[in-house]
């Protein structure tokens, strides 16, 4: 057979673009073998080469790896007006104008495609859109950003943060600038856009609530294990009160939890649903060669197609101060009443303590304690006040818990 | 507005048969929101109702959930020769019959679907099918059968086998016989169909060596502790030496390996391809309402056109002798010399040692190591010679072994 090949469209060639050419010329057989066709690169658009309105011409299928909002907001919008396919794996985009894509993909009924944009190589988009499409979904816990991690990882044994954050850049899971990951960013808007598809409700980046890792002690981890918990940045999903909570902190978990084992620069995605009770996806959460090969994984389903755009919003209400269980550490003069006083106000506030432990330092001791759910603010609140005591020597760290038990 | 409904003709009214009933009729509303028509149940088929013709002529979409290989192997051929496509999740059929079936959907260009055929509501079939398609794979293992990995979880926490399948038995994670899932048969057939789908290569039940958990003593969990290994059933497919190798046996992990934390009834896969280094997925591995689910996943796909038949089969050698670590369990006489007979004949088959403990129990010895990579042809030749010697006090047992260590 000699069918005619299929025309792609490159929009960028950096790290994850030229991987992702490099890849497609060792796969175009296979895919050819599947799927009747040859996917071949038609053009290609980068700052010093091409046009985009030969590359979009030339080609059936756009593939956009620029990233960043303009101009690739406005050769997604444009290529799909003009009745083409695009895949994507800008998830800043996706986060703060994702609405507007996903309604000109269905007003052109063209296939919009980003499995690249949430997790590296792990497809919970595609299982999100497909294989759950038909289930409700109760809560989606995820570790979607690999640096922070990384960095977690190696403070779980011992670096410091700035160790740890030096040793991610030096080998390469890090960028110099590290602050959109490390302040939780990333994270927020990998979650905006996975929540968009598990919830149905329209989820802008500005709307998730986040915390990164920047502030946390390597005391923290230290305290956590003796508590039996692993700390991670977990950005969460989940229904609440009848509408809809997402957001991305530093949270501590118990060591049954599916995410509580993954390590290094992996990510990993557990959802939970009546129906199924609960999913866990992991794999590599970056590099550009796992990177495009979800892109691949994109290509070859248009090629194949099927999937849709998702369906036009549901709004939930997003609910921002929900109740949730904390691990907190204070720093304190080591004199009678101290625990009383603290115990005092944190009651006053509804907070109640689930474990305990007190250490003696010298001239200072430090409480550890586990809270039972408490709402957000209450909590805040309560930490606040306790922070005025003169007896309190640096300022407290509340972290949150997720504290179910699997199994 | 106002489209059609979708029409989907149900064989069999079983467990699974009632909760996809029950499920799609809680989902119909969403699902038509998605892809504009409504999923009804057009005609259902049990041994005592319905005609197997007018259910067909009734329906665009046929769900047989009868299981066996006939009549249900029949109604799917019929079914796709007139055009219809089809979900099934009928794992026996599909690993006897797979070609058979995928050449006529083939032939006949109609879906063919089978998530629910393999890992319960764990959706590794579309996965590999769809996002890893363009992926060359490397090694596949998996945690897929949850009555077995329900039994092992509980023997690690001290109940002998017996008790282990009884508590199975009472909670509904096994059936009265239930030696398909012990001796390893049904994770066999489950292997066979993610091997075709992995590696293109057609592999049938009958090809695919397996070994159950009821030979398992609490004794090989407990000095694997103290080797810092867990124990799972696990069944394999790889490529080996310019083939594939698909087996399923009871395997030792290093605590790292990311199947080793897989507990109860869950099922689980790892994919591991250089372009993508490893997968992982898990959930629920069996429940009427997981595999219904899984089910649906596959109606609203057929619904949204997505997805294609296996490619036609590129058959690889199916290699039979293969190299694995072992564990080897020896109850030995407690005298001279006894050791070094056996490492030995160990040396004369090419066996070497890489870890071992020995502890004496008053007149006897127990003899625990594990092995370096060795030909599974050497070892059982070993074994057998060292069964011989007259201070071997009861079978030796010999238990393959995952080496490598994650992170």
């Amino acid at each position: 057979m000699s069918a005619s090949p299929f025309p792609i469209g490159l929009l960028g060639h950096g790290t994850v673009g030229s991987a992702f050419d490099e890849l497609l010329d060792e796969r175009a057989e296979e895919i050819e073998r599947f799927n009747g066709r040859r996917p071949v690169i038609s053009g290609v658009l980068t700052r010093s080469r091409g046009r985009f309105e030969e590359v979009l011409a030339g080609a059936d299928l756009l593939v956009e790896l620029i990233g960043g909002l303009e101009p690739a907001r406005e050769y997604l919008l444009r290529a799909m007006r003009a009745g083409k396919d695009v895949v994507t794996a800008n998830k800043q985009l996706l986060s703060q104008h994702g609405e507007e894509l996903f309604e000109t993909a269905r007003a052109h009924e063209v296939r919009l495609r980003f499995e690249a944009a949430v997790a590296g190589a792990v497809p919970v988009v595609r299982v999100l859109e497909e294989s759950l499409s038909a289930t409700p979904i109760e809560r989606i816990h995820g570790i979607v950003n690999g640096t922070t991690n990384f960095i977690l990882t190696r403070m779980a044994h011992g670096s410091t943060y700035d160790e740890a954050l030096a040793e991610a850049q030096r080998v390469g899971y890090a960028e110099a600038d590290p602050s959109d990951d490390v302040s939780g960013r990333d994270a927020a808007a990998k979650m905006a856009i996975l929540a968009r598809l598990a919830f149905g409700s329209p989820v802008h980046l500005d709307d998730v609530p986040y915390e990164g890792i920047e502030h946390l002690h390597a005391d923290d981890l230290e305290y956590a294990r003796e508590l039996g918990l692993g700390l991670r940045l977990i950005g969460t999903a989940e229904r609440r009160q009848g509408g809809l909570s997402v957001r991305v902190h530093p949270t501590f978990l118990y060591g049954g939890h599916p995410l509580a084992t993954i390590s290094g620069p992996f990510n990993a995605v557990t959802v939970e649903s009546e129906a199924i009770t609960e999913l866990t996806l992991s794999g590599p959460g970056a590099g550009g060669r796992q990177t495009a090969s979800a892109v691949l994984g994109d290509v070859v389903s248009v090629m194949t197609g099927g999937a849709r755009p998702p369906a036009p919003p549901l709004p939930l209400e997003l609910i921002e101060d929900v109740e949730n269980a904390f691990y907190l550490h204070l720093d304190v003069a080591d004199r009678p009443g101290v625990l009383a006083c603290v115990a005092k106000v944190l009651g006053e506030h509804d907070v109640s303590i689930k474990s305990f432990v007190q250490r003696g330092m010298g001239e200072s001791a430090r409480l550890v304690m586990v809270t039972h759910q408490v709402l957000e603010s209450r909590m805040r609140t309560a930490v606040a006040e306790v922070a005025q005591f003169d007896f309190v020597r640096s300022p407290p760290r509340a972290i949150r818990v997720i504290e179910e038990e699997f199994l």
